[in-house]
């Protein structure tokens, strides 16, 4: 199939077509950038969030839960179900995760599971590409759920327009852990298993830690704890709700254009700096670039004036902070 | 105080020219590559050492402990506390760090507290260039000590040659969260407050997480697990012995060569992409940066092609998967 032709097949809601797409930018195929600059600009539909919070915590149930919620209410459905620390992709990673094949049927839930298969920078890059994907094909809702909630999965998640963390009763001193990274990243917080007991107090220690934090001042929305059962599907609606209002909130705030704004200010900076990379490796070669590495370690050269030099030589102006 | 002068007189032990150079470093002062290209030559003998681990492991007071066991060792000591969620710098942040005074009259012993005033990766940089300095200056261990165990910390500590990784007995679902990104960055591990109940099972647990760590089969180095109270000082003896016998493992193994070319790599990677973002605002200036980001907001651009032309633009060759 040409390139071309699959964008459109994609963009006329080929589902087969957006499976291809899906998998021709895991693999990092040359065509992809082609295909991806044709389906930018049927994007910015969907409604993408973020899904993360500690191993354990309930979150691919509550997801499963979720997209049900919301097929109920008529919306098309994406999951991206990612773990960057595995390295196996493409199928069921987690046994959780084969629960999900239930929505499978639905030709309005489209699920994936992606892995890691190089750098973790790499891998957010897959998933926002894949995101752009499912976006331009027309789903409403676009859910990316991570793992675990360490620095790769932040990462991740954080280029969502609405971040759920999910916590469960009686974390202890993880509510330190979610501190850490977490917190700040967090729009909604889902206290999930809340049959359990503990379930009020973990809400109340998020809520004291949320308190603590002074960014959040400068924010309009007030960011909710619910109370979720994933099991029985009870706290589901509410979460459904509040993902709305989220984002009926980040409209109304002008935040959704700004933090637009902010992931294409960093998605453009990163091709710009693979240019960079791809410049050196033309300009200056593994060969030589090992050559001066090395000599930087040995101490007869210096990081700064080797920089100045090879800045220079790929056509980079020498920058202003040179010795005169 | 001329730039070759102040490089000069640190070189030759002059304890305020170094308070200066770090002062300099935190301020991201013009003058300070030039002093940094100059220094860099005169490093490369101190033994760098991270400390991370949650809030509350008494990270402080057994960094303090180890101290004075190295001075004991006729060891001159370099301490750079670092605290990427507070914005003060250069004093005591901590109720803990005033412990740290007692050492602070011992002319061998130089502490340095740090917090973020820009970027992270602007945190993890100015720590390299200070550890740079100290190495200069002739300290012969300079411990890094993060107040936390964020995805901030764990950057700042990946730089260290040793990582130090300190748990608490009884954490319970916090091993979980030491799984997250901090398991693969410990070369020894420390169950600080030893006396608690617990010690040994938290230990057990830390050992089993790392038989399961597949990637440490690659290498010689068996992570010791080792128990300390930082209040009696017990088991501190035997975390200077263990550091020690790292730093030797790590340049029988060509590994302290392999760690130094991986950072010097990272380094010159980040000083070229520094000269990537002055080209950029040299030639395409931030009115015009914004404009394109909006139009690509608004989707009447695509980032790639942008990309492609700012990269052709600022003298960067295009990227070889653009559309013919």
């Amino acid at each position: 199939m040409a390139t071309p032709d699959i964008a459109e097949r994609l963009l006329a809601g080929d589902r087969r077509a957006l499976a291809r797409v899906v998998t021709l930018i895991e693999n990092n195929a040359p065509e992809t950038r082609q295909i991806l600059a044709r389906l930018h600009a049927h994007g910015g539909r969907a409604h993408i969030v973020g899904f993360t919070g500690s191993p354990g915590a309930g979150k691919s149930t509550l997801v499963m839960r979720l997209a049900r919620e919301l097929r109920r209410r008529d919306q098309r459905i994406g999951v991206i179900a990612v773990d960057p620390s595995s390295p196996f992709t493409g199928g069921a990673i987690l046994g959780d995760r084969i629960r999900m094949q239930e929505l499978a049927g639905d030709p309005q839930v489209f699920i994936r599971s992606m892995a890691s298969r190089g750098s973790l920078g790499g891998l957010a890059a897959t998933t926002r590409d894949v995101t752009r994907a499912l976006d331009a094909a027309g789903y409403d809702i676009i859910i990316v759920e991570t793992v675990g909630a360490g620095q790769a999965e932040v990462e991740i998640v954080r280029a969502a327009q609405s971040v759920v963390v999910v916590a469960v009763p009686g974390m202890g001193d993880d509510i330190q852990a979610i501190k850490a990274g977490i917190l700040e990243i967090a729009d909604i917080f889902v206290v999930n298993k809340a049959d359990r007991p503990g379930a009020d107090q973990t809400a109340a220690e998020l809520r004291m830690l949320l308190s603590l934090d002074e960014h959040r001042g400068e924010h309009v929305w007030r960011v909710p704890i619910l109370k979720t059962n994933a099991h029985t599907g009870e706290g589901v609606p509410a979460l459904a709700d509040a993902l709305a209002e989220h984002l009926i909130s980040l409209r109304e705030t002008g935040q959704l254009a700004a933090r637009g704004g902010q992931q294409v200010r960093s998605e453009m900076l990163a091709l710009l700096h693979q240019a960079l990379l791809a410049r050196i490796e033309a300009t200056i070669g593994p060969e030589e670039w090992d050559r001066l590495v090395t000599a930087t370690v040995e101490r007869s050269r210096d990081p700064y004036t080797t920089a100045d030099e090879l800045a220079r030589r790929i056509g980079l102006a020498p920058s202003a902070t040179t010795p005169p």
